[in-house]
Parts: C-alpha cells; structure tokens; sequence
C-alpha cells in the first residue's frame, strides 16, 4: 500500500485561545494530503480534473481522532494513504505524528464525481478508472 | 433531551472551486454551535470558562457525514444536542439541513478539561459538574 | 449614501491564542458584509452573477485598520456603504463597532469581472451596468 | 534589509468558487510569513513571546494589493522583509510572486503589545527591545 509522507507545521492562527489548534483546521490538513497523495502518484488536482473530467473527489464520511494536543511552531508529519477502492469511493487514511508519536487520526470517505447533467449545482458519483487505482498499485 | 436550533448562511468564502462548500467549514458551523447550545442553557463561553475555571471542552473524536451539497446563499437549520454523558465526556450531535432536508450530520465526543497543573501546555480530563447537566435536563 | 448594518458574534475559533480575533477573519466578515450588501438591494451573489452574467467582484486592494481588539463572544455591528464607483470599480467601507464603539475599519476596492474569453483561468474587468449603480442610489 | 523567502503552495480550499484564492487567505499567508521573519533570526514565535513575556506583535494597519489571480496547485514565493522600526511599532512588507511575476503585496504595522496590567483581556504597547532590531540589522 502506497503512503505519502508531508511535513506540516502549526501556525499561530491554526490554534484557539486554548493555545492548541482549533480542531477544523486538521481536516483542511488531511484534505490537502489527500490532494498530495495523488499528486505523489502524478495527478496534480488540476491536472486530474482535466484528464478524467470530474468535479473532484468528494467527502461524504469524515472523522477525526484528537488524542494529543499541538500548538504552534510544532513540526509534524502526516502519512497518508489509500486503504480501500470502491466501484465509485475510495477510503483514505491520515496519521499525523508529532516527533514519532501519534496525535491525531483522520479517516475520509470519497466518491468519485462528475457533474450532474441533470441539475447545473449537482454532483454524481462515478466510476473510478481503473488506470488510476493502478497508479497506486503499482507504487 | 434539549435541542438548539440556530441558522446559518452559507458564505461565499465558505465554498471552493467545485462551488460547494469546503468540508472543514461544517466542524467549524458544528463547534459555533456547540457553544450556541451552552449559550441556550444559560452559559455563554467565556462565562462558562471563568465560572469552572477550566480551558474547555476539547473535541476527542469528530465525525461529519455529508449527505448533500451545499453552496453560497443557502440558507441552513442546525439542530444540536447532547446525546450522553459521561463522566469527564460528553456526546454532542448535529443536524444541518436545508428546506427541512438533511444535508449534513455531525458528531463530536468533547471532555471537560482543565490545565494539567503538571504541564504549562496540557490539558487534563475533569469531572463534568452536576449542576452543568442539570441545567440541560431542566430545559 | 445607502448603508446596510449587520450583526455578528466573535467565535472562539475566530480568535488566535493571545485569545483575540486572528485579524484575517476580518477581512472575511468585511467580504460578507459587501455581499450583504449587495443583496440588500436586493441582489443576492448567486442570482447577481447569473443576472450580468459575470464571475465576481474581486478584490484589488484592501485595507484593514484595527483599532480596539475583541474576543470571542463579543456581539458586533458591521456598516457598510459604497463610497464611490467608478467605470469598472468600486470602493467599499466597513466599520465594525461594538456598542458603538469603532473597533475595526475595511477599506476595499472592486473590480466587476467576467471570464476573460482568451484565458480559461483568467478574469477581466467590465464594465459595472447602470442599473446596478441606480439601485443603490434608490435607497 | 534582511529578507527572509519562502515557497508555499495554492491549495484546493484556498480557493473560491471563482476558483481562485479568497483574499483573506493572503493575509493568513502573510501572517506566517511575519512570524517565519522572525524565526529566520533566531526566533521561533513560542521562544520569542516567553523570552520578551510579550503577548505578540498585533497587526493595527494591514494592507493587500492582488495583481494577478492564483489557483490551486500554483507554488509562490513570499519574501518578506521589515521596512522601518519605531519605538513600539515596526512595517512588514510581504511580495508573493509566481515564477518571477508580483501577484500579490502585503503591507503590515504591527506593535509590539504585551498584557495590560489594568486589563486582563486587553493589550498595551511596549518599546521593542534594542537586541531583537539589532538581529535584523546584523543580517
């Protein structure tokens, strides 16, 4: 299984008046990895948008595990990698480490979309190509 | 069980390049409205925050379930309420919808926490005063 | 000069952790403030962009002066107004009070843009239909 | 004059529905680039606020110019440099290019606050220390 390593780190304005980064911020964190982790097999987004003609690759069940707190100036790195291929989603998965230990958990399920010829605001999901699962594979 | 109902205008700035709504926003309309709900019984945060002098209560596991897409110039309910107890945590869940149709559900467990007296930076778990849930039960 | 007035609440996770606003989100609230703006005069973006058949009014040049800082939980009003337009753009001007007191003033200026028909990516200025500008000099 | 640089890259949620970056996010982006100014002479933001006991450099006149729209994906460079020092106060002037090109100039004051004795939640100027202009001076 392919897993992209990033290094991220905390900024003043990541973080509430607690001190610690406000929760939210960890899913736009993990959202760019997903973005990073195809662009590591070679699908920069905007490319990928243009190559398949989709929409994107929507979240449809995300959840979060906070299990130590972070604050600014940390330097952390987060792995991330693709654990289940659907007909139409995908799974994704997030660890990000502070100095080797885990602190947060992420975990996203993706559907595949095009835009629906139906409706010019909707969204419908789709067959995700098998050239593109393959990618993944063969890392 | 008490619930608080507030609504909510979807921003431009809220939505990214597919026109809907970037998924971390919702974790934050869910965290301003798990504050509106301490509001409704009578404690607004910072009052809350001096009267049991504690830090807050911190997000341990978060999850959204996205059911539809949203864009700029909607005009959305979110209904939240405290599903459990527990000693140091609680279960908070949120429903976002739009015209009476749901869009969006969301799921926090929080715990009550304090500054660790150990370290300047930590938080520590504490006993979720009696009179807190009681506020909740007579409502 | 029309001027539309608006209230909003400081979130906790509008504040950074010296525990005042992290000063970005105003420009965030001064950008839906010119949108409410907008639709006071009954045009709301969605419909606005679909009406002249153009991308936004984005902006060029913008300034915050921050005078007084304010914390989460803090009730606040926004007054807006269009102080002058030009052929292809427009000047707006924000002040945020709490009870009545000046604490921040927005300052940006506009350019009405469609799609620039040579660059897919691009935008290009237009010019700002008349009837627009009478609608605000109605009011 | 010192000039730090750094890279970042344009992400997905950075972006609006036109596409291209919601303004505000610039100034978040400048925001850090003040703060990496600082670590580049030996400051880290945590180590700074605890060897000065300063709540932080508050921004009070901040300013965008946006020359050229970015999208998600693109990679730009911030340099970042102090372009005057007062006697509480300091100017930060931010340039983000893409390949080569200005698409963006930030302008900040900042002042240089520490806690108000009279005040728990307000803020108070102080005279900058003489050793911390001397470390941008001996660049």
């Amino acid at each position: 299984m392919f897993t992209n390593k990033r290094t991220i780190r905390i900024e003043w304005g990541d973080c509430d008046p607690a001190g610690i980064v406000y929760f939210p911020r960890f899913f736009e964190f993990f959202n760019d990895a997903t973005t990073a982790l195809f662009e590591a097999v070679g699908l920069p987004k905007r490319e990928m948008l243009s190559k398949y003609n989709i929409a994107g690759f929507a979240a449809v069940d995300v959840r979060g595990r906070f299990l130590k707190p972070l604050t600014f100036g940390d330097d952390c790195e987060i792995e991330s990698s693709i654990r289940k291929w659907g007909r139409t989603s995908f799974d994704v998965e997030h660890r990000l480490t502070k100095h080797g230990e885990l602190a947060v958990e992420g975990f996203e399920t993706r559907v595949w979309v095009g835009r629906d010829p139906d409706n010019p605001h909707g969204l419908k999901a789709q067959v995700i190509p098998k050239d593109l699962i393959e990618r993944f594979e063969k890392q």
